[in-house]
């Protein structure tokens, strides 16, 4: 009998699973018939850290159609591709407090309310590198496989049938067209995204494609750099607001993992700097979310403690020792140091300083140093060798410089 | 000449109040005349961190009425007193798009959308203990003076005009009350309300008011405890989705600091576990934000890089150092370890526990260790007693102990 | 055995309220309990001509609140008292497309948009002469008793019931009040509107209140002048567009009889010029209109052809016959002339004319003389006069004299 | 010099045309170049009475583009080819109280809110009989001309920058078409509708095209019967209630004359059984109907007191002789009798029969029977001949023959 120390994140998983079980009810989608052949029970987790390990339990291999999963990440790719300030020329940034498929142009500037409903997709959609339909896919598709470190199939049945209901999707683009914030045709605009929104992938899939968000835009599995750090953010700001339609506020409260579900029975989830999520179950709820997918969410923020907001509880010191028998005395500094930590770490130190006390700080417990935090050790350094104290710093993983 | 180390943290606030200051425009509310004598130039900044230091400059103690600032604490106090569930059977906790004063009141519920706008914080300030205006409010007042860590007087001449100029708000307070979702009288929720917006409060004030959120409820300074950490945490959740009206998703991803802004000139921001920040200036956007509390804040998060979604960098190991020449090997961790850390310690010793080589966990360099890590640890060293395996653990400070 | 010749006006009355009891469904009013306990068996229709001839048939008799069939009649008292210019100024004369509780305010003017629902009547009811609640219902009530030629009495119980239940009243009242359009204080005009909506009125009396209106304004059966025939003609004209809340356009297209309902059971519609209609019969439609009220007006329109709109068939020739013998040669006019009727008198004695024939008109047959035929005639006579053509009238009645 | 009997009409339509002259400001239309270049300071008025007669003034034959004036034709060759049932189906009867671009769909029914605005106008088009667009064209042109009297041209110009600048209308034909409420395809609709805007028509042209539904459907200068009876009606309803956009209702209290504008700067406008109008004026105001248009016909309303709902003053009897020497003593009827004149003939000689006495009602003079006075009276004949009471008719047009 051999021990396995992954077993304790399977075990978590296998929790959340038997979580989602437990809840009945919930429709899958059924507005076109390759969706409503959907196995209701097929259920499947995966979780990927922003360090490339996948953990995974139930059917994370099972493909289907991403449908509006792909919003964040096609947005994460005009934002890289057009800049945030040509993008919010032609969406908005705002929740809508309604459905996703609302009409929800704002009525001032024409710009729908944000890119995580379909019009604002569409918009997205039309700001991607490319003339032609086929152009803006090929991109988007790229795009997208990069993000999740595959190559990713289309299901061209899923697609037929988005393209031939579409009606309403038509209209979205033909409003935001008229008020001048399509910025393609009409045509181009919408095969671009039903194409992508037919876009196969997994749970597997998705949970890698959120860890290249929470990794700040570096896919953590295969190690490109798929968008740049602050698309990474903004992505994921738009996913904490607005992305589960109009339950985006009550889900940031009771789970607080920016997120985004697809009708297809996929969510994406992710935790900043430490790792995405992707969860497969086709019913979906009242709002359009996956039923399970949403239960198991909440399930694992709430055992786990994986809420954005969360109180880590108290704070040990980030000195974690002062040596003051030597000279200079030294002050060990450890862990993460973000604003609050070298701001507790000058405050403390400041009454030694003023006793003209030599001081060295030892960076070698530090575990990662904030820019924050390095700004403030940098100006403390100068202030100090500009007043004449013996301030330095013993700094070998080199977090101080300044490329760090 | 001597040295003062806090000088960096100083120079922060100093370079964003000259920020601040460049703003030219915004006009002081003046809906009622006491607002409007509010001196346009005044300007403070005030930061308090999690351990309870205090930072300002500027006009940080002049006092100003609280007015909307005071929405996200009350709506704490409601949720420590009525629980969330009772709280969202009565106001909703989705943004509406809308503007400070919209109607917002859902349809099918009657619940306004969320407690951040004037009808649902009149609902919030419903739910508060006590059945007069007068109870109701000097529970609110003696919270809000936890929150802030000292008493609290109210300007009477605002209460007055906001008493007279009201209809608006009873308008919505009438709404509720026809809807069933207010649980007052419509007389007794609205003096309430109007009182608490009239609390004089200094920049200093919103900054600790803010950090007893940021600290998980414990106010930094005092020690009180005021709520718990999950009314904190909702209330922030609150905060980051509903905080700044109409612009609150464009806030989240330019700024990323839960916030909360009133017409008194006032924001309050935050950086879980980190800190609170308070800004006063008077002059107001067209959303009704502090145009220049705005700027100040926006500034601070860029050059600091405190979004609340900001990618820190690619983390040390939270291994330091494995060494193996001992028996048991020890690996030595380090720095705050949440779920991506234990994970990643766990997945890396997998291999050698595998191959039966006995393995301590030196706990020593950790600064916090999150409930999931703590969880997963502790399901790690089970499973490995139960199959046999020798995984110990070092733990001086009882991070691994169920209390923590 | 006598013959009765009243007996076919009977009959018409009788077939509509056979086509009313059929109609199954519908449910009484049950926001208060004292509407519920109506009997929702009770069925009464009467009609009143401008001559002041009353036919009736059924539960006539019956007495039930007015409710909103007080709208129009209390929007002619504040046109009478205080013009249309100043009306429009605290309230809109457009039809809304939403429920009578709608909150309905137009966002740019703060006005309600129609006297026709609760928001606009309580505005309504703001501007009657009167400094209290009571003198202002002290007005409306005698202008409503002038309306009805009889004395009416409040039901308290109805009136203390809707004075408890009427926190949306209150809503749209200070929402009105605070954008400035409501013209006394919420407790006044709320009070002023409770105790109308209580008036106790039978199907007769609102058959002569709307043929007061019928009548341009004088109570046909006093004979006393209500309001002004500019009143009486916008008043109906706000009936005809927003009378029937959001069912207002399809009844024009289906009943084409301008007219007001109320939740008592009541429905008041008018023929201009011709006859009022009441009815009565408490249980409600969807839209909140008296189900077998609204069955018998459509059956009445449809079978009797009163269509306000109704094309009344190919008219005899204005000239019944041109006495070419006699000279000057006599064009005897018949019927009704307005404005075509003259413009075709005159059009085809122009050829006449012109030739240099001598004409008299012969007025002897008119029955009635339209403003715009009179002007005609007169501006001809002149024109002849001037030209030294022999164009004579015959007007035994006056009808071109200026006073009618 | 020599007279001319006309005069009097061709004075009242210079008098409007001055009062319109008065009036400046308002824009011409130009959201496409093409209806930019109209001389802002053309002016023409046409009336066509329904007897067939044609007065005009100023530049009554300009051509120009019918634009929106065309909905209620086009809605009245729907509703004859598929009646009303089905016409409703799809498209509601209500107005909006919003802008003729409005969005305005029920959401409940997917339903554009009426025929008046856009959204509506399409999906009456789309109800036209023929497969294609040149087909449903054809059709909508035949009809069109058959209302008008004479061919009408497309001008290809501006037909061709409707259809490209048609984004806005494509949108609403897809939500329509989405919502299953559009009977054809997209491009069907929009094209038949964007041709028939085009359609180049005068003052002249619109006043007949009016007086055609004025006449209860039939053309009164061709002879032509375009729709039935009920379908003018109808169209003339939707016209009263939504024919001005969203300032339908005031334009009711204000003028009274069911009209339809459009932004080519023609306006028809009618008085049932009287007359139809056209008026031509491209500047539009706020609400995008033709300023001047307005003025006029609030200024044709108001002098000649030609309100839908004027109160004709007190009404001659319509028993002008009652000859008692004879026997059967005679009454000898006048006028137009509707309604309540059979009512008050049937009431005053029921004294008289009661007696026993012998009555002839002598219907020379009468120059209209209404249908109700027509089965008033049948009903009168056949119960006094039931009850044996000597009751007879001199009716030599034989007015109360079935078939009138």
């Amino acid at each position: 009998m051999t021990v396995d120390l992954r077993d304790p994140i399977r075990l978590a998983l296998a929790r959340v699973v038997e979580e989602g079980r437990k809840l009945e009810g919930g429709d899958v989608a059924s507005y076109i018939p390759e969706l409503a052949r959907a196995d209701p029970d097929a259920l499947g987790v995966a979780i990927a850290s922003v360090r490339g390990t996948i953990h995974e339990t139930g059917d994370s291999d099972t493909e289907f159609t991403i449908q509006s999963v792909s919003k964040p990440f096609v947005l994460a790719l005009a934002l890289e591709q057009a800049g945030l300030t040509e993008v919010t020329r032609h969406v908005g940034l705002e929740p809508s407090g309604e459905p996703f498929n609302a009409i929800s142009l704002d009525e001032a500037t024409g710009r729908p309310f944000n890119p995580m409903i379909n019009a604002g997709a569409i918009v997205t959609s039309s700001l991607i590198d490319g003339d032609s339909a086929a152009e803006k896919f090929a991109v988007i598709r790229r795009g997208l496989e990069a993000f999740a470190g595959r190559q990713l199939d289309v299901d061209d049945a899923v697609f037929e049938s988005e393209l031939e209901s579409g009606d309403r999707n038509r209209a979205l683009a033909y409003l935001a067209r008229s008020a001048g914030t399509l910025a393609s045709s009409v045509d181009v605009a919408t095969e671009a995204y039903f194409r992508q929104c037919a876009l196969l992938v997994s749970a597997r899939d998705i949970a890698v494609m959120a860890a290249t968000l929470a990794a700040g835009g570096r896919n953590p599995v295969t190690g490109e750099r798929v968008v740049s750090e602050a698309v990474a953010r903004w992505t994921t700001a738009v996913m904490s607001s607005c992305g589960m339609y109009d339950a985006s506020g009550a889900w940031m409260v009771r789970v607080g993992l920016p997120a985004k579900s697809g009708v297809g029975g996929g969510v994406a989830a992710l935790l900043p700097d430490q790792f995405g999520i992707g969860t497969f179950s086709p019913p979906l709820d009242a709002q359009g979310n996956s039923a399970r997918g949403v239960a198991m969410l909440e399930a694992l923020s709430n055992e786990y403690g994986l809420h954005l907001l969360m109180h880590r509880g108290e704070p040990l010191s980030p000195i974690s020792t002062l040596d003051t028998d030597r000279d200079p005395i030294v002050a060990r500094l450890r862990g993460e140091l973000v604003f609050s930590g070298a701001e507790e770490v000058l405050t403390r130190l400041d009454t030694l300083a003023r006793d003209g006390v030599a001081i060295e700080m030892d960076l070698e417990g530090v575990t990662r140093l904030g820019p924050a935090a390095r700004l403030l050790f940098r100006d403390a350094l100068k202030e100090a060798s500009a007043s004449g104290h013996d301030l330095t710093v013993n700094d070998p993983d080199g977090l101080l410089d300044e490329a760090n």
